[in-house]
């Protein structure tokens, strides 16, 4: 084996952060709403229980990927969370290794399963 | 906010002995490779000890999408593994979630940090 493949396929941008299946859903549904997405509106897009949601939201607040702001709507205690700027980039960041995972792995699995990949 | 949008990022293809990051880089090394790849490839391909990779392995294995021969290698013991046709059935499937991943994300994060994109 070529000594250059060393590593080839470590994946090592995957941020443990970013990666979890749900903070990935998560990160993904703020990234598309500027200002924000309250507690509920989360829960209902990425069907998560109350607890799980917090639990994310606290490990990607404490990361620095997003804020969390306590505020009031309709006379009611309403938590929303952002995206911060350096949780944009770490995203980006990583959705370039998912990238690169399908540029590896896309090529080969295509020819016998092409019906199970639409967006080909 | 729309009923339909429900579990929008939900992402539950995602599944979770293919998400894994070490083990998402050895089911890709192994793709690449009908004829299967030895302990000592995969832990060169893919960075990670011995434990560790024994450790994936067993995983794969009993989620049944991967085999494992023991053999021998110029006179030495040897074990190699390879992808059945169910695991790379599984990880097609797999990779259509990601790409979804992609193509929910990679607009919204692609005008403020094209650099970071590389492949875009």
């Amino acid at each position: 084996m070529n000594p250059s493949e060393q590593g080839r396929f470590r994946y090592e941008g995957l941020d443990k952060v970013i990666h979890e299946k749900a903070r990935l859903g998560i990160l993904t549904s703020l990234l598309t709403q500027a200002e924000g997405l309250s507690f509920n509106e989360l829960k209902h897009l990425c069907s998560l229980t109350d607890g799980n949601l917090s639990r994310h939201l606290t490990i990607l607040s404490e990361a620095g990927l997003i804020t969390i702001h306590k505020g009031e709507h309709l006379g009611r205690p309403q938590t929303v969370a952002m995206v911060t700027a350096e949780g944009r980039k770490r995203f980006a960041n990583y959705l370039s290794v998912l990238e690169q995972v399908l540029a590896d792995a896309l090529p080969v699995t295509q020819p016998s399963s092409t019906a199970a990949v639409p967006e080909s």
